[in-house]
This record gives C-alpha cells, structure tokens and sequence, in this order.
C-alpha cells in the first residue's frame, strides 16, 4: 500500500513518518546527531534498516545529504525545510506520551520554548483554542476521492461536497 | 524493537501510532467509522491486517469494544479517552499533509473548528506562540536514561541532567 497516494492528508503525512524509526531519525536529526555512525549508536538501529528508512525519508525529500569528506564520500543527513516542518508534529506526539506514557519516571526530556519549560498544545489557527475532537470536525475538501483509504468516510464528513 | 520501552515519550507515542494503518484507524473511528466491516470498506485494508492493528490498539489502550450484537458477538471500537487525544496530533499531521503534499487537487478534506474552517498550529503551552525548530530544544528530563533508542541523544540535550 503506497500511503503517499491516499487522498487524506493524514495518510500523505503517515507515508513519511511510517514507523517510530523514521519519527526517531527526524527527531535525532532535528537535535544534530547528523551522521549515519552516530544514528547507529544513538538508535541501536541496524544498518540495513537505518540505510533504508534513510534512502525513504530521502527519496520524500524530508533529508538531504551534505558531503563532509570526499575519499571515501561521506555524508552529513540534514532535514529539509519540509522535514523541519514535522517537528510540530513530533512535539505534539511528545507531550501525549509525556501525559499517557511517563512510566512513572517522569518525562525522559522536556521542551524549551525560547526561555521557558513547556508542552506543545494543538490549537486552531482561527481562533488560537485547542483543538479537540470535541469541537473539531472534518469537512469536504476540494482534493477529496472516494477510493483505496478513503472508501466511505466522504459520508461521515460535513459540509457540502465541491462540485 | 519494543518502542514503549524506549525512554522516549516520542518513541512511546509512535508505538501507538506505529504504521499509517494504525492512523488511518483512529482517523476513522475519530469521524464514526465504528465497525470492522465499515473500516474494511473504508480503508482497503485486509481482514487479518485490520485485526492484528485493533488488537495492538486494544492492547494500548487506545480502542476499546462496544458489544452491540450478542449471538453471534458483535463489537463497535470506540476511541478512548487517551485515543481521542491522539487526534491532535493528526490534526496537526493533517495540515503537514495540506501544506506539503496537496497533489495540486487542493486538501482532500477541511478541518472545521467550532464555526471556523482552520488549520491545525502546535504552539507553546506557556506563551501561545508557535513551537519550531528554529526556537525549541530539547531539555534533560528526570525519566531519561542512556539506552537503545537514546543512546547518544543525552549529550545534544540541553539544561542540567537531574540528580
């Protein structure tokens, strides 16, 4: 199943952040730990597994490569602008294991916003109030099918369907 | 790789959210796409590939079943309070998705907050502004340890590590 074909933008996004190592190489990528040894050591992940989520996260244009050394070529991995752009998204999955998942321990790291501890919250770009199931529903869009992935929900959305 | 035992909260997280599928499943149940013939209508998905991902999401504590039909046994998967807060979070995947990967059709779907069309912003639980890379880190936090899966990331933290 090709996710990045779905038309939901949450599967588009999901077909980049397919599984926790992928979310893990942007997080470790996004703190500088930028090259492969170092994502080995710090992931425990296995070579073979790292090189392929790499060659994905490449391929969806979320990391670039810099060389830092010619012979043999060697390289920095760097998140583009878009993977840059996860991070939110990855915050916001912190601070619901942070709530959910804290073992007892407390939380393993915490955020610094500019000069201050704290949590991402997911608010309304309108009216800058959380979002939450409670008060947010999905509406129509223009780029909406009914196909593979999104078979019947166009029934449950609201809104009036663009012609 | 157990990723709950990562002492991570975005590892923890995403071992939860750990495939599109599992996404795509809380998408569904999120808009009342409640029964396992209906999110196999809806997502395409295989009956032996839709079971494995709600008994994992059972499992997490993410879903739980609603009998509706006794004989034979009949169940809704009904999200749970701690699965209804994952929403966010896709809410915000879903505004990746609209911004990066809208395939010129235009979003599949709108989020509608409250009466408002609207985007989903992670922003700082103390001040209100946008969370981004540009200026958030992350801090030592008290559950943290050097382990698989965090084995290097200690040292590309910020603050003081706790006693």
């Amino acid at each position: 199943m090709d996710f990045s074909t779905v038309h939901c933008s949450i599967a588009r996004t999901f077909a980049v952040l397919s599984d926790p190592w992928s979310a893990l190489i942007v997080r470790d990528l996004a703190v500088g730990i930028h090259r492969f040894d170092e994502l080995v050591g710090d992931l425990g992940i296995s070579r073979k597994i790292l090189t392929a989520r790499l060659a994905t996260l490449l391929e969806h244009e979320i990391v670039e490569r810099q060389p830092y050394q010619q012979n043999p070529p060697r390289y920095d991995y760097v998140l583009t602008e878009q993977g840059r752009e996860l991070m939110p998204i990855l915050y916001a999955a912190m601070s619901w294991g942070d709530r959910w998942r804290d073992g007892n321990a407390g939380p393993p790291a915490l955020l610094r916003h500019r000069d201050h501890t704290a949590a991402a919250v997911v608010v309304c770009s309108e009216c800058g109030e959380p979002m939450t199931l409670d008060d947010t529903v999905g509406q129509h869009g223009p780029g909406g099918r009914r196909a593979r992935g999104t078979g019947l929900i166009g029934s449950h959305l609201h809104g009036p369907v663009p012609g």
